[in-house]
């Protein structure tokens, strides 16, 4: 490695300094965790224009950050994300043209497409209100903590919508069955943090006082892990959404078999002989 | 609106007067709920070739109802549907040729396609007996109300055929698991109620006595929703049942675009500007 | 049936004198049932080179099987298997070239690949450890018995590498949802037994002296069912990975019409009429 990509990998941490306008970006000591904060609490974290642009360029970004190895994202308050606000979003679209509409919809869709391409694992620590938009970017996230407290709704029927909003028909039923999302999805109704548990949405609960460092404790073991290697789980979860399965074999075949030339798989090898946990650098 | 459209949707009820011959038809008192109860008691409902092809046909004519919403689907005196009859059906297709046999197994597929072709969420109201092709019949509806007495099986094996049947291969899989799933179709076994609703196949169980109610009471609120996004909600499940995640999101962005400029967004948008319940018209 | 065909069937059993050099074979007394065990129990029956070499060999070679019916594949000593061997198998892997390194993993996705391809339904039966490509080769049989005791890890990560290993990135999610199988894939942690029966990767549990006897209990009722449309129902979950639920349902129209052409079929609905159990003979 030369001294410049060492440097780069390092000693610079460019996303340390990234300040953006929307909502808080955190970087771990180490480097190696970045939390985005939805941060409007006294209207429960809504999402305006701005903000789901300042998302979506944060994460097209991530695709080359070389420092930020797994994305912790929660909400403020005690709440995550009400979703798209009424007044700043739902009511301007009521006015708007046809291509208007579908810009809007693209770029939340856009969001959903980036958090899903970034090669970071990202955490989503979900207390309280999670709706509409904010729902589907738990969906969106890799893993999701809850607490008792959380309820889940993707309510877009509640304001006169499709079920069909940035990836929903076809990522709720991927993670809780078909049934049970055409539940959500044509009644609207809030999904109890008991059910997420039940149904495979949440991995854990927490309690609410407990949800911060739960969700930091699990990016921080993610990030101590083959961050290369998670990059290549997540792209290949992706690759294989409507893959046949013979297919899909040859696409790990050939993925797994870059990981094996990284020099993490050796030094967990070595490790392993030498009877000691193995250190990743994610190279 | 014209006053002629006006009139097709308001005043006409074209699918009030609907007489079927193999099953019974009810409208609801706002024309919007339409249910279907099959109705050979004494059998447990069995189907035969001419109950296939009626009821094809009406999901079929259900794509063009501008009145019906919702379809409620039950079975009289305590069972949902045994599925194909033994001796109507299964003897027959015994002495069949294979053009014979292959119109018969496309005209029973066509079913399942005609009830998730149609824009109108389905809801069954599953007790007692829920096997065969009745078993399909549920699993391809929206959505699944039981009983604790329900006892549902895709019993396709016991008669010597394979659980390829009706899309059972796809459809069940994504509903319960591949591994329940695979259980289930190999095994021809009964899945219990409590099995059905732990798995995801059944949204709630209902003592026998109160599942028509409950069934009307989802159906009526699904039919004062926005129905026309309902129907997109729906199509969108059905179109993206194989479609990479970043087309899936593409098409929902169409989709949403699309109802962004239907009244009901805009009534759902004024009301909650007005602190007062949406009433949606579906248009 | 020609009396060679006959004697191909019922009294040539050539399955029963296979012998394997990595595992142990086994062939049930009526020649239906062949069990494979995995037999290295000093060291939790790990994979080597030759024994994946000869796995993926016997499952390929199973497709002109006529006389075996089910498999029943299981560990020896308390343990399925811990996967691939770190002194033999990961300590070569780190000193091979890419295209050595492709020819490996192809290897092993060509085992879960002539797992799927064979028209014998695999019963899993897994107690103790179940590790990385052991718990590829539990999640590529079409039903899995565990126990208590079980603890299943695809644990990839531990040794550096991507949680796309096999296929699991599509096999996993299929089995247990979307998230939970993320969980198991980034952080490589094992899954108890109580959550592989919550999650659906477990069709049941029994006590760890009573698995074999289950295992058995269970291949035994599969071989004594309409084997050939169990080949088929196989074959058609394997061809609608990722196909549209229309062509789904044709896939499955054809399907079922051929196996309408067995003597199956009709053993069925005679044994139904003459109210008696059918006997099958898979064909």
């Amino acid at each position: 490695m030369t001294s410049e990509a060492h440097s780069m990998k390092h000693h610079h941490q460019p996303w340390a300094g990234y300040q953006p306008r929307h909502f808080r970006w955190e970087v771990s000591a180490d480097g190696k965790v970045g939390s985005i904060t939805l941060n409007r609490p006294e209207r429960k974290n809504p999402l305006t224009f701005d903000s789901y642009a300042e998302l979506r360029d944060l994460f097209r970004g991530l695709v080359y950050a070389n420092d930020i190895k797994v994305v912790l994202l929660a909400g403020a308050g005690g709440n995550f994300c009400s979703g798209g606000d009424v007044h700043e979003i739902i009511g301007p679209l009521t006015r708007m043209s046809m291509p208007e509409l579908l810009a809007f919809t693209r770029m939340t869709g856009d969001l959903v497409k980036a958090m899903r391409a970034c090669p970071q694992p990202i955490v989503a620590a979900v207390d309280g209100v999670c709706a509409g938009a904010g729902a589907m970017m738990a969906l969106a996230a890799d893993m999701r903590l809850g607490t008792p407290e959380t309820r889940t709704a993707f309510l877009f029927t509640r304001v006169g919508l499709a079920g069909a909003d940035m990836g929903a028909c076809t990522l709720l039923p991927r993670m809780i069955g078909q049934g049970r999302a055409s539940d959500l999805l044509y009644t609207g109704r809030a999904m109890s943090a008991e059910e997420g548990l039940a149904w495979g949405f949440f991995n854990a609960l927490h309690a609410p006082q407990a949800l911060h460092e739960a969700g930091a404790q699990l990016a921080a073991q993610l990030a101590a892990g083959p961050t290369f290697a998670h990059g290549m789980t997540k792209k290949l979860l992706h690759q294989e959404w409507n893959m046949g399965l013979d297919e899909a074999i040859e696409a790990e075949a050939q993925a797994q078999a870059i990981c094996m030339q990284t020099h993490d798989f050796r030094r967990a090898y070595e490790a392993f002989v030498a009877k000691r946990k193995p250190v990743f650098e994610g190279d």
